[in-house]
């Protein structure tokens, strides 16, 4: 048979993808996976917007776009994402409408590196984005962390070291660990880019997610040599389901994700962009983040309490101020990956083993990453208790 | 500033893109672009069907999919389209979503194509495909073809002299010639791929638009080794806004598809997917074809009738069954892109040069791409006699 490119030599299929099937499975309490819960989505009123749309701009949305966007998507975001963000300068010659973020890391990748070329990552970082790194042929370097996000000092070392062509970053409740990148620390980071000529991916769908404590500036807000591409996502906020993002950096790199975007995908669809648009336009958003982020706050808590009741002592974890994630650091030694087995078959509760979020999995042996989005506090507790004592009998 | 990858060194905008900017200058008659007609939108289809599919499955819509495509859509595909082109034995496994045909080229390409790998072209072709074989480095070798589509000595000829990778078809009504691949060459193509192992990608996203003649077997279904993948689109059908399309494989090539997808774009938007699915589950498909075919046929013969009248003697024009597209062959020495400054200056004329769609665009200096689909027949006869006057013109 015709062989397959060299970039395919390494690559499977991700091991969230094999987690996706596990949760079909509707006896298994589910932690894997990163799905917001179904029923904080707003089905109603996207409903209420289609008809709209289609009644009034039916023919325009059906027929092709613009390979840039959805002209109405991209005003919006400026408006609505941008300038609350404080980039008032923002124009639409700086954005790209997406088909998610993860879009936008395939465009990135494709429009600076060639096979071989170094990329930063926090370690551990999220796995789609290592398989797209993986594709592109890149040498991912590992960057340390600690409980406030990469370790600026080590980012500096390794720049230094690997003249690396990008540095990627999930700055705000990280996937996996949930953490925060510090204020200071995303100052230095964009003066780090700049002094290096590093280009920084930030990737940050979920801002917005915010339980406590206050709102960070985006790593971009230091930017002043157009290294950081900013990337942002509706898949958290509004729906995953409908695929909506964008990118927001320097005209010329803007003009070259598109022209690299046309060759994949023409542009995204008009009625997703559209649905975003109206969503954002009516000031639908901020009373939808409203609502439903004291549910995910109580989530979220209902699995820090339960892990605090549960867990046996030396099980560390991280205690999140937003997004969806915990991380879970085992007692040296314990098989994260033997938990999950032993997990799945006998305590019916599933998770995301942490390797696969390191560069190098043997890194990440003992941690997990517990999603608390997707099920119900009810069940969180029952599953967490589960997951609990197994954990409890596989120390003795 | 960071280097771009070597991949793009080669690559600019399309040139369509610019024209898609004239086509906003509304006192421009357009015959470039492929856009089909506004009016042929199924508007408030669309729309009675958006709603009841939030109504009925919301949540399981906004939530996110599998990449592998929304399982009603994959269904809906293999029963009314796969089933009737005679693929009896079409498995979900067998099928992808993509976000338009285009997205099948660039996955298919990352799923084969090393730096220098050969793929062998249609010569004229569709020049979006072009641009992303440039991106991929292939070396693109084109094949000749005559009134009946490729010649096949000749692509036999080039499969042994450059062990291709691939071979990019186009087999009905191909844009941008308009013609149509006769049924013993599509058999021919399947065996030369089985004999020299080389992977055919089967574009037929105008297959459906025939306004006279029979309908032809697809290359895929003389394909016993699985060397041929088929790529639909609902583009020309439905609607390219909402960027739906399908590859059909074999179980092998559609896993790796699926890994590349989900590494580009995670999945296709499950709304768009199940307005389809919907729209060919509800038998819609069939009236609506019915309904515009009738139009679009109007527009080609008003475009054929005027090119007879106005055109000068010397020019040399396909007349397809179907599609979108007439190619013009100018005199020998005439300069396409010299009469077309001139026709968006003096007549206010729009069309496609046909340099852009000829890998060697000397080869198409002479050459000229006219759709007829976007403008109606009273714009079409006024723009055809305009600029069969600016030819008469400057042939003397």
């Amino acid at each position: 048979m015709t062989a397959f490119a060299r970039r395919l030599d390494n690559v499977t299929g991700s091991a969230i993808r094999e987690l996706f099937k596990l949760v079909a499975d509707p006896s298994i309490i589910s932690f894997g996976g990163g799905n917001p819960a179904r029923e904080s989505f707003p089905v109603d009123t996207v409903r209420t917007l289609c008809d709209e749309i289609l009644s009034t701009n039916g023919a325009t949305v059906l027929q092709y776009g613009m390979t840039e966007g959805y002209m109405p998507y991209i005003d919006a975001y400026i408006e609505h994402i941008l300038k609350p963000k404080g980039f008032m300068d923002a124009k639409r010659e700086n954005v790209l409408a997406l088909s998610g973020s993860m879009q936008g890391i395939d465009l990135i990748c494709k429009v600076f590196l060639n096979p071989g070329d170094t990329i930063l990552v926090e370690s551990p970082t999220f796995l789609g984005a290592l398989q797209t790194y993986n594709l592109y042929q890149a040498n991912i370097v590992p960057v340390d962390m600690d409980d406030e996000g990469v370790v600026v000092e080590r980012l500096e070392e390794l720049m230094k070291k690997h003249s690396p062509k990008l540095f990627y970053c999930i700055p705000t409740f990280q996937n996996p660990t949930g953490r925060t990148l510090l204020a200071e620390r995303r100052k230095k980071i964009a003066e780090l880019a700049s002094k290096y000529d590093v280009m920084v991916i930030e990737d940050d769908p979920y801002c917005e997610l915010r339980y406590s404590g206050e709102k960070l500036p985006t790593i971009k807000s230091f930017d002043r040599t157009d290294n950081v591409i900013l990337l942002n996502s509706f898949s958290k906020t509004l729906s995953p389901g409908i695929r909506v993002g964008a990118a927001y950096s320097s005209r010329e790199i803007i003009r070259k994700m598109t022209i690299v975007k046309q060759s994949a995908d023409t542009h995204s669809p008009n009625l997703t962009q559209a649905i975003a648009a109206e969503f954002l336009n009516r000031g639908m958003m901020q009373p939808h983040l409203e609502s439903i982020i004291p549910d995910y706050a109580k989530h979220m808590n209902a699995m820090l309490e339960a892990m605090e009741v549960h867990f046996p002592k030396g099980c560390m974890y991280t205690k999140p101020e937003g997004g969806l994630f915990i991380w879970v650091t085992l007692p040296e030694g314990m098989d994260a990956l033997e938990v999950f087995k032993r997990s799945v078959a006998e305590a019916k509760v599933a998770f995301v083993p942490g390797e696969h979020f390191f560069v190098n999995p043997a890194m990440g042996k003992n941690t997990l990453r517990l999603n608390f989005s997707a099920e119900p506090p009810e069940k969180i507790r029952e599953g967490i208790k589960r997951l609990g004592e197994l954990l409890e009998t596989m120390q003795k």
